[in-house]
């Protein structure tokens, strides 16, 4: 589907054999996917930075379950209009807590946003979010 | 269940103000909970940079599910002896990407090393790994 | 010269104990001020994530002092009309690298972006830019 | 002096595209150097990652220097045993404050645990350790 270019690359013997070794240590097989998933990755952290971006995120939430009404305001939460909520797990950590994880999508300012509200709520023992990905 | 006690913390005004005037932006409604969650962020933070800490992590991997190896792949390291996976949830997030979440359980060091594991992997466009919360 | 405030905040004895340990450990003798400490660094993250805020930052710097030009083109950027260069320090890290480091003030949107440029020129090794506090 | 070694790595168009976008942004000039770039900052951050690595670090104290005894106590901190100390700079910014730049050289681990130690010290207003670059 997509096309395949050669480009050429010039590095100094020394720190192509220190990435060479770094590389097999992370299970690379092949110099090319690992200089790849650099400059994929180098990518994303610049597109993920700006505020403006649409991204996937995914929020996690520890709480006790015990705990009924945080569940309801999760779920409304999630309803919020400036971002949709795609999908969400929930795992049992212990007989108290639970964890919630929410995968959504939406500008990364709201993202933000939405990650404030949840880990101040009330009965959120630990809140993160993290993105994932750009569109 | 758990003893609440009540500490004095002595802060200038105008440390306090600002305090104030943060949370109530990130949604707090209560002074104590605020203090309480970035003590908690605190201890976690802490507890997280040790490798052997035991914790609950996320994988994220984006990918072409047309590659079928990989689905297979990433099952089989799932299933390494030295990591529970806990959970995992499938996302389509368009016609050819698709994301994976898997929460897994198991020593800081050996969730670095899984992540290097499957970020080197063919095929995966973009893979992350997020610690959670210690045990 | 600043009001000293006394408030109360409850806490639940299993995170009292754990965050008196975890204090101790890091040096405080006293749990006020490890709480201040919690809170400014807590409001310097959220001030030092805008844009738009003016910050002090340090820049490093690691390169060859052979590549004479280099130095001549640092200096340079440090007299960009955008940000102000308030000091430097160089450092001989070894027979052939050398340590620039450079205290600036300015926009953080500016200080990613002249970041940016450092890192990029020929002959740089290694560039980090390090937001220290807001104004 | 170091032998250049050309390498061959194929990237797919679209990647390569919005990579030649991002570099030139930048002020790359050269996609070799910047490859050469990703490929040092991802060596650093896993030599950085390892407690054991001997790095060059920066340490950041802002406080007030009417506090006298503070100066003294942070110049028999750098002088402790495990950590060596290799430069300083002052800096004014403000009628009250001051940031005091501390470069130094030890294990990752020590320079961790001085940084806890300076920022606990009472009369520190913000305190940050930066790791620059390993040996």
């Amino acid at each position: 589907m997509e096309n395949l270019q050669r480009i050429g690359i010039s590095v100094d013997d020394r720190l192509l054999r220190e990435f060479d070794k770094a590389i097999a240590k992370k299970g690379y097989t092949n110099r090319s996917e690992a200089v790849r998933d650099l400059i994929r990755r180098s990518l994303e952290a610049d597109r993920l930075a700006e505020p403006e971006t649409i991204a996937t995120a995914a929020v996690f939430v520890v709480y006790d379950h015990h705990q009924s009404q945080l569940a309801q305001k999760l779920i409304k939460l999630q309803h919020s209009q400036l971002l949709t909520a795609i999908s969400s797990m929930h795992i049992h950590l212990g007989h108290h807590d639970c964890l919630e994880v929410i995968i959504l999508k939406g500008r990364v300012s709201e993202i933000t946003k939405l990650g404030d509200s949840i880990i101040s709520l009330k009965g959120v023992k630990l809140g993160k979010v993290n993105l994932i990905a750009s569109d």
